[in-house]
C-alpha cells in the first residue's frame, strides 16, 4: 500500500463488509488505499501514530469507520491537519445514531466529514474523496464526471426496464 | 469576490449570523470566499446555474448551510461534481436534528460533507475546506498547521487562567 | 401514459415495491398515472424538465416517494407550482425518520403534502391526491364516498370475523 | 365567512396567533377562509358535525392546526371525504415533534397532508390549499405563480442587500 | 358479552394478537369483557356511538389499543365520561413511539391512561383496569394480591431455577 | 389529610408548582387529596412505607410526578396494589421524553398510568383519578360530567370571542 | 458464591443471555460474583433487603442489568450505599433507548454508573467494576493492565489478517 | 492539588460552572481534585500525557466532562486503567443527547462510567467516585452514609415546609 492517497481506518474486522464498499470504490477510481484496523479506544497509541505520519507518508485524505460512541475519526483528526471523513456505522440497538452524532457533532475546531449511515456513507466518503483529490487532479475530475454521468445512465436505465414492466 | 476559492451559500439572510462565521474563518486564512443568498426550494434555478459553473468561475469548495429540509447542500451536489461541505442550521423547534438527517443521509452516489449543526458546524465548515485545499498547498498547510497550534496554545491558556482562579 | 393527471415519481427502482400501492390505488380509481424514476441528485435536470412541464401535460399533482435525505419531493416542487405530496420511504437503518423530517419540514414559501412513512404513505398519498382531484370532479367524488364506505364495511366485517372467532 | 373556500379550524385560541399566518396566506390569495376553533377531545360532537358539513357549504379544503397528541386533523379527515391538511404546533416541551407523529402517521386508508411545524407549517398549509384550489382556477393559478416569482425576487434581493453589505 | 365490565377495541383485526394478551389477563380475574374492532379513522360513527353509550351497557373501563397516529384511545376519551386506558402498538418502522406519543400526550382536560408500547402493554391494560375496579370490588382486590404475590414467586422461582443452572 | 382518597406525591418541592395544578383539579371536585414530598432514590424507605399503608389509610388512587429517572410512579407501584397515576415532568434539558420512558415503559406485570408531560399530564392525572372514582360514586361521576360539559362550553366561547375579534 | 466481591442482578432470567457476558467477564479476572434474579417492580422488597444488606457481607460493587422502564439500578442504589452500574438492555421495540435513558438519567444524590445498551454495556459494566476494584488491588490492577494490553494485541491480529486477506 | 485522589478535567472552560459542582461535591467531602482543562480534539497530546500518568500521580479515579461528541471521557479511558467517569454536558442546539451517546455507548473492551446530562451528572459524577473510594476507606463511606442520612433528612423538610404551607 505504499504511494497511497488515501487511507481508510475502522476499530474492528467486523467494519469490514461495510468498509470494503469504500474500499472498492476508490479503487475504481484507481486510487491506492491504505487500509488499517486501528481502535481509538483499544490501540489509542497507533491511531495517534498513523495519525501524527500519515501526511507524511503521502495519504491526502483519511476516512475513519467507526460505531456507537464511534471517536476513531476526531481521534484521527485531532492527531493530524489531513482532512478526515467519519463514515457512522450501524453497531447495537440503535441503528446508528449513536455515531452519526458522536461523528457529526465534533467541537468547533477540529472539523470531521461526516458522511450517512452505514453502507451509503462508506460509499460516499470514498466519492467525497474523489471529489477533493479531484480539485487538483483533472485525470480523476474527468474519471469522476464520468462516473457521474453513467450514475445518471443508470437511473434512466432503470426508469426504462420499469416502464418496459408496465408496458409503457 | 473574483478568484474565490471557496462558495458559502446559504437560503435566506436569516442564516448570515451563523453563516458569518463561516466566511470570518476562511478570510482569517486569507481565502477569498464567494457568499451568496440562494434558495434550493425558491430560486432553484438560481442555485443550479451557479453549481454548473462554479468550478469554472474557479470555485475549489462550496460550503451551503440550511435548515430544516435542508435541501440545499444536496442539490448543489446534485449539480456540481465540486466537493459540498453542508452546515445543518437550526431553524424552527426540532433543535437542527431536521437539518442534521436532511443533509447527512445522502443517498450514494452523491456525497455531502456534513458538520455539526449551527456555529460549531459553520467554523468547522471553514476548517474542512481549508484542511482540504491545504492538501495540494503547502503555504496554506503551514498557515492551518499554525492555527491549530494556537488552538492548543489557546486551551493551555484558559487552563493557566482556571488554575490562577482556583488559587493553585 | 398520455393524458395521465397523476405523477409517481421516485428515484430508485428498489422503491418500487412501495409506490407501486400509490400507482395500484390511483388506477383503482381509473386515474391514469404517469410512472417515473428519476433521482433528484443522480438526475436532476431531469427532475427539473419534468417538473417544469408537467403541468402543461396535464398533470394535476405529483406524488413523490424518497428515502433517507429525501430532497425529491421538495426538488419538484421547487420546480412547478402544481401540488406536490411526498412519501417518506425507509431506506437504511433510522426507519424512515431521516425522509420524514426531510419531507415534512420544508421551509416557508414551498409546500409539501406530507404522508405517512412507507406503505401507509404510499395508499395514503393516493387518496390524498383523489381526495384533491375530486373537489372538482363530482364522479370521483362519488367513487371516493364508495371507497371510503366500502372501508368502513371492512372494518365491520373484520370485526364480524373476530366475534365468530370469539364465539360471541 | 359564508362562500368560504377554506376552513382553518384549531383547539384553542392559543394555537391562533401561528394559525393566523394561514389565515392572512390565504387571504393574500382573496380565499375566504371559515375559522373555528374546536376541539378533537374538547367538543367532538362539533368537530363531528362541522366535518360531515364542510362539503354542503362549499368548503374545498379543510386546515386544521393541532399540538401534543394532535387528533383534529385526523378526527376531521375521518368525518369528510374532503382534503385535510395537518398543521402540527408546538405545545409542551417536545418541540411538536408528538404532533407531527401524530398527523403524520395515519393510517392506510383515511390520509391527511401533513406540513412543517408551526408557522412555517402553518403558512406553507395556506400555499398547499391554494395550489389545490389553483388546479381547476386558472385565476388562482396565476396568482399563485406570480406569488413563487415574487419569492423568488426576494431571495434576489436579500442577496443584493447582503452583497452590499460586504461591499462587493 | 353481556354484563361486560371492560371493553376493549383496537382498529384493526391485525391488532388482535396482541390485544388479545389484554383480553386473556382480564378473563384471568374473571372479568367479562366487551371486545370489538372500531377505527377512529375508518368507523368514527361506530367508535362515537360505542363511547356514548358504553356507561349505559354496564362498561366501566375501556381500553383502546392502536398504531401510528393512535387516536382511538383519545377519540373514544371525548365521547365518554368513562376512564380509558390506551395501549400503543408497534406499526410501522417508528417502533410504537409514534403511538406513544399520539396517546400519551393528550391535552389537557381529557385523560387518557397509557401504558407501554406492545404485548407489556397490552398485559399492564388490563391489570390497571384491575387496579381501579377492585377499589370498589373486594374479592377483585384480593384477586389481585393474589396475582402479585403470585408473580413475585416466579420471579423467585427464575432465580431458584438460575441458581440450580449455576450450580449454586 | 384524613380521609383523603386520593395521594399526590412528587420528589422534590421543585416539582411542587407543576403538581399543585394536579391538587388543584382535584380540590374542584371535593377531593380531599394527602400531598407529600417523598423520593424514590432519596427517601425510597418512606416511599416504600407509604406505598404499603395507603390501601389501609383509605387511598383509592395514587398520583405521583417525577422527572428524570422518574422511578417513583413505578416504585410506588411496586409496593401497592392500588392503581397508579404516573406524571413525567420536565427535569434537565431532554424536555421530559426521558421522564416519559421511564414511567410508560414499565415492564408487564406492575403498571403505572402514564399522562402526558408536565402541567398538561398533572391536570390529566387529576381527572383521570376523578373518572375512575366517578365509576361507583354518582355524584362525583355527574360533577365530572358537568366539568367536561363546561369545558365544551369554554371552547365554545373561546371560539365566539374569536368570531368576534374577526368581526365575523 | 460466599465471598462474592461484585453482584450482578437483573429482573428476569430472559436478561441472562446478555447479564452472562457480564460474569464471564468478572471471572475471567477470579472475581467471584453473587449472581440474582430480583425485580424492582415484581419483588421490590427482596432488592431492598439485598441492596440494604450487600455491603455487609462483602459486595463491593453491584451491577444491575435492566430493560424497559430500567429501575433496578437506581432502586437497589436507593438503598445502599455501595457503588452501582446499570446495564440499560433492549426489551420491546424502542431499541434500549428507554432503558438507557432511564439509568443515565438518575436525580442528583444518587448516581448509577451507566454503560452502554445490551452486550457491549454488560461487558463493560465488568471491566468497570474491575477497574474500581483494582484501585487498591495490585494484583487485579496488573490482571487489568494485562487484559488490556492483550486487547490491543488483537486488534493487531485482526488488522494482520486483513492485511493477509488483502495480499498486502 | 498535589496528593490529589480524583481528577476533574473537561475541555473549555466554558464547561466550569457546571463541573464546578462536580468539584465542589468532592471537596465536601475532603477529596482533593485536579482540576484541568485539557481537550480530546485541541490538546490530544495533553489529554494522552495526562491520561498516562495520573494513576502514577496517585490519581485514583478520572472524572471528564464533555459536550456535542464528547470524545474526552473515551480518549482519556483509552490511555488509562483507572476507572473514568463521563459527565456528558449541554453544548449547542441537541440537549446533550449528542454528548450522553457519544459517552454511554463505549465499544466493549474500554468502558466509561456515564452519569446523567449536566449538573445532575456533575454533581452525581462527585458522589459515584466518593462511593467507589469509600469501598476501601472506611472514613469516606462513614461520611458518604451520613451525607445520604443528611439527604433524606432534606426531602423530609421540604414535605414539612410544604405541609406547612398547605396548612396540614
Amino acid at each position: 500500500m505504499a504511494n497511497s492517497r488515501v487511507a481508510v481506518v475502522f476499530g474492528s474486522d467486523s467494519d469490514w463488509p461495510v468498509m470494503q464498499k469504500c474500499v472498492q470504490q476508490l479503487e475504481q477510481f484507481d486510487i491506492s488505499v491504505h487500509v488499517e484496523v486501528m481502535s481509538a479506544h483499544r490501540t489509542p497509541a497507533r491511531v495517534m501514530e498513523y495519525a501524527d505520519t500519515a501526511a507524511k507518508e503521502g495519504i491526502e485524505v483519511i476516512i475513519a469507520g467507526a460505531g456507537m460512541a464511534a471517536a476513531l475519526p476526531g481521534v484521527v483528526a485531532a492527531h493530524t491537519t489531513l482532512p478526515v471523513i467519519g463514515v457512522p456505522l450501524v453497531s447495537g440497538s440503535l441503528g446508528g445514531v449513536d455515531a452519526l452524532l458522536s461523528i457529526a457533532q465534533m467541537p468547533p475546531g477540529v472539523p470531521v466529514a461526516c458522511v450517512g449511515v452505514d453502507s451509503a456513507g462508506a460509499k460516499n466518503a470514498a466519492l467525497l474523496a474523489i471529489q477533493f483529490l479531484a480539485v487538483k487532479d483533472e485525470k480523476l475530475a474527468k474519471a469522476y464526471a464520468h462516473f457521474r454521468a453513467n450514475q445518471a445512465d443508470g437511473v434512466r436505465k432503470k426508469n426504462e426496464k420499469l416502464q418496459h414492466q408496465l408496458g409503457t
